[in-house]
């Protein structure tokens, strides 16, 4: 009886040799699966899921994880404002994990000997399927044709068309990722450390000129609203969101960064929701909590972002910061306004019952008493007691 | 004999109030000095001083502080890529530090009985001049009429006038404090935390359009050319920096954040060359340092930035933290290339011989004969062995 | 008609002082109340409410607050295994700012128009006092007889004997402070930077020789059991360990350190529970958490010591680290055995079901094929990708 | 012509084996090389010398890397107060790096096709060696016949038998590695979770009873003199220092951490002056610097001696983290007390020049008109401000 093998599909080149390479040559079962986060239509997913099984595969299946992806990873993405090198909010980094683990739980059913991805050698992809693989179905074979064959695109066609395969073997100029938390892009001119991406490049093109204002309303950290339009789900408010501001060109950038194979990567990215959101519910919080909680999550939120692009999702110590996180939601409910331009975009300011700042201030302030002019001159004396000590003190050791 | 005071001056309401009422309320001989951080012209220091001994002082003095500015603060803030907050480049935080080290310094020149400044009892700055005079000149008595006397600037010019002195007695719509690392920009609506500032309160108004490409050189993290300008110092490249990019109203922002005092404050900004150097310096070192660099720098400079803020640059671990940035420097050498648009700009990218991205790793990966897809599964077995243990044992226990 | 005040009171002189003075030369009608944290017996707090009475309080009001002591605070310290400049257990830090928080509940209750404390100016505890109050019960004046009115000790013996005041008044060779977490030992010898206490200084004397193993068991980070003897409450079980290891002088140690006011402090503290625990926890953490579960405890809980040593229990980013440290304990279950001895312990080691370097691990390791020399090599060409990638760069750069 | 190969050499029974397979099996002209980390006597090299030429290699050389392994780790170890999870001062990490180091020097010096090492593939050695070879030496090919061969014991006496060689086979009951900054010892109880190790295993008895004091002075943090002896480098005095600790059993504990590879391991070790004087130098620093030179000491020590256990010593963040930390012992200069006693140690107190309690304190507080309470009830107020407002704010949001 032949091996069952999972095998993650994306419909294009790599994966479809894939299924041919390991089916045929192999001699496997072969189970492909596709994980939808958000990047597809369902008019893609039919085409593919056909493509699927006119290769040959003994069962495909579409598995929708939008909400999940949310739930299990952007959300905490948005509460610690993770921009990775304070630029990219890991939207394929953040993707691949999902996939890898709704992989890995699909292989788990079926029971598979084995499963593959299509990752080649060069990238992080080939770490973070691997590594969720590892961990979740340790003892299950680990199958990466790409990676071993180092086959080069002319072959793969090659191979593709001697076994009768048809599909569009043009190769785009740019190479585009698309998920609900962004889009990257890959072309000439991120292969070199200059160059930014052409015009024709962005999927998404400009359309909208002028400004425009967005209402964004938060609830303990989490997007529940768009220009007071509520949603089921912050996944569709992200969605709702994307489509406003896309069109305005907003959140392209190019990220260059450490791979988790050590070199430096650079890439092109265009996430004009996730952008404005984190933007947005940064100034919230810095209206809302306090200085040591805005410091320790910039801290934290850090680690946390690095270590998720490498792939550490399981990583125990990835639940206690998101503990951490949520607990610092607790007051970061509010509305914050972003203004819209061609290009770029502006927070324009927040609204919030939490709002530290807020006017009612003075009124406590008065209740207090608040504190003099005199209060602030012993704060500083006290303050500063220490330095002064170790000045004189040192002085006088040096004289 | 009178006793001496020593009083930081700026020649506005506050400060010429003190000089009357130090003088001839008080008694002092009052010894005026103004600390020029990049925000004031000859023209202006020339008529500060005029106005100066109009009122009285028995001595003014203009230090020029500019580089002295750059090499003893601004130097790090660019090192660290520090913005308060993801946002602000500390312009006014730094500046007033520096002042309150020459009016220290000058103090113990002039062998001075006590020492002024015009801070209210409402802000940062209080506590900057305080701090820093408290471990400078401990046993200086430290005045400061405005805090103490709480006047309302109706009372100050009532009292100016009767004392017959002339000056513009009239009140900005906003307050502009300008120097070298930017301006800062108060007014009605940094007052909410909802609202942008209006076009007409930027100091620096809008007069490029179209697009323009600017190119920065750093040695050992060092802004030293412009354009391929070679500058005598950094301060000066600053300088023609801001005169290019400003015009294109890049870099203004408004920064919500922590006073020292606790209270939240919000200030609009406009600082085209910090914002530019920095984005800039930052792009530059994501292609030249490692991960660990880029990653203690940031935790390191955040809370150097923080301190600073609160006016603690004379605790020695400022000094530790300084050494360990100007170590970090050791190979950010190269080019940056910034496009500026009106409103906002990008960096292009970067050219230097430390870029770890450069080409010429190609050729060393050959020489070193690289590393094999093979390697990467090995490294990623390693790289998440305990996490699956940690999965493999819990499993177990919890079964 | 009289304005109410709540006293923390303790029966000591500086607080006897205090009703007298509050009660007598300002007129207030004085509530006392002591928070029992672990130091008191039955006996001694029944002879304080006597002396509250006889005193002339118009209530006096016990609390028992070792179980809430543990609840609120000690249980995250065990958690963090949080050590004070890696020596002190926050004995009396964390002791005192339960004693605010309930005396501030107390005053709220009785809806009080003052609260006082009986600090001096010198130390940590009237920042901790202010601090809580402060914030509990803004509006609510707090008087300090002590701290304002710099009494000696003889003006306030002389004053209370005026008063017809019975007591002891002598003064102790050492001042002592117990509670559930420790008790702090001051006098001669911690003064100045040098000298250990004396054996007779020290509250628990050394009845016990030999060697002495103990068995402690843990459930998600907490001690339920020590020698299989199981406990209701934590709280219990520290008391139980407490009389096991503290005739052994376990735990006695001198802590130098920072006082919130800036200067330097040196203090006296014996903490054989504290130790113990502590240490036997953090063994066993050793054993089932993951590096970064292990480095990043270690950072965010030094900083939760030291700003809850600082007095800033109430800032809500203690909430969001003490969510981290909760989440981190979902695995540290199991047993640490420590062999005590006059003087010092050793932990032994631990046994546990979710210990990653089990036996048990062997038989994953075949399971899941372990790894082979060859993936350790892989793994660490990749690790060391980027450095050596690094130097090349630099050598061709410099060269 | 034979390729050339270095050998790190111990004389021990792998390093042995090498010498045959490669010179013999393989062909390879054999350089072997010691690397001397203080752990062999003169007598003990000289043997292994012979031992070397013996076996028939080409040359054979001796470094003497003791004061070289001072300057270039422990210094940085002892300014950071470096103890693996607090626990271990990372005897044998340290030490492999300076051989790696040696070796890789002593390989480019000869010209060498081949480096190669004796370390099995179970354990950090392995990863150390490889990574410093990768770094330094690219493109000399690694050679590890331990690792890849994995032979019994058995099978490489039988070998070496085969072969002719003559030595001690037999197998120690405690695998030994003595160094400059400590003692390693593994055996039967460290294989599990717990159990000490049984006296004789330790390798240094204990010899000495009753107390003893021993003064340790450090002049910017380095250990220049030991009971007023004077030393020409502090190599000497650490030797000196562990002469006289050694022999009261100090130092002696079991450590258990996570290994590079990520599995759990647990080591027995002796590091009688290690401990004394990272406890000694940590006292000191308590006195002198100031609580954020502490608190970030701490941070970034942590990270600098996990990232040497790991092996990464040639990743430029550490030549950062070298210059903060010797940035921070510029005042780290004074004497430090240690009573020694069989089995524990205490520190006894510091006297400094810089110490910041020092009694000279009082005199400048004086000068300085030092502060009041007033001060410190304003430093409370202004201190919780945030807070404060935080309760209020939130108490008026949820009402």
């Amino acid at each position: 009886m032949a091996k069952k093998i999972v095998l993650g599909f994306s419909g294009g080149l790599d994966t479809t040799y894939c299924v041919k390479y390991l089916g045929e040559d192999k001699g496997y079962e072969v189970h492909s699966v596709i994980v939808n986060t958000g990047g597809f239509s369902d008019e893609e997913l039919t085409k593919i899921e056909a493509h699927a099984y006119k290769l040959g595969v003994k069962s495909h299946t579409t598995i929708n994880a939008v909400k999940g992806y949310y739930d299990r990873i952007i959300k905490y993405l948005v509460f610690g404002n993770i921009l990775k090198n304070n630029t990219y909010p890991l939207s394929v980094s953040a993707e691949r994990l999902v996939q890898a683990l709704h992989i890995a739980e699909h292989a788990k059913k079926l029971n598979a000997d084995a499963v593959a991805h299509g990752s080649t050698g060069a990238g992080n992809d080939q770490v973070r399927f691997d590594m969720v693989f590892n961990i979740m179905i340790p003892g299950v074979e680990i199958l990466t044709p790409i990676r071993d064959l180092k086959l080069s695109r002319e072959a793969e066609i090659e191979y593709l068309k001697s076994k009768g395969v048809e599909m569009n073997f043009e190769k785009a100029a740019y190479s585009i990722n698309k998920g609900l938390w962004g889009t990257s892009v890959g072309g000439r001119e991120t292969l070199s450390s200059k160059g930014l991406l052409p015009e024709e490049a962005w999927p998404t093109q400009i359309t909208k000129t002028g400004k425009e204002e967005v209402k964004l309303s938060f609830i303990n950290g989490e997007l529940t609203a768009v220009n007071d339009k509520k949603f089921g789900h912050p996944s569709e408010a992200i969605q709702f969101l994307q489509a406003i501001a896309g069109a305005y060109g907003i959140g392209r950038d190019i990220h260059v960064g450490d791979t988790i194979i050590g070199i430096k990567g650079r890439v092109g990215f265009e996430a004009a929701a996730p952008m404005v959101i984190i933007k947005a519910h940064h100034a919230l919080e810095k209206h809302v909590l306090t200085k040591w909680q805005l410091s320790w999550k910039d801290n934290i939120a850090n680690f946390y972002g690095n270590w998720l692009h490498e792939g550490q999702i399981l990583d125990p110590v990835m639940r206690d910061i998101e503990a951490f996180l949520q607990s610092s939601q607790a007051t970061v409910t509010g509305d914050a306004y972003v203004l819209l331009q061609p290009g770029f975009f502006q927070v324009i300011g927040i609204e919030s019952a939490y709002d530290l700042m807020s006017s009612k201030f003075g009124k406590y302030g008065e209740m207090n008493n608040g504190w003099t002019g005199e209060d602030v001159r012993g704060f500083t004396k006290i303050f500063g007691n220490q330095t002064a000590m170790f000045h004189l003190v040192k002085a006088d050791a040096e004289k």
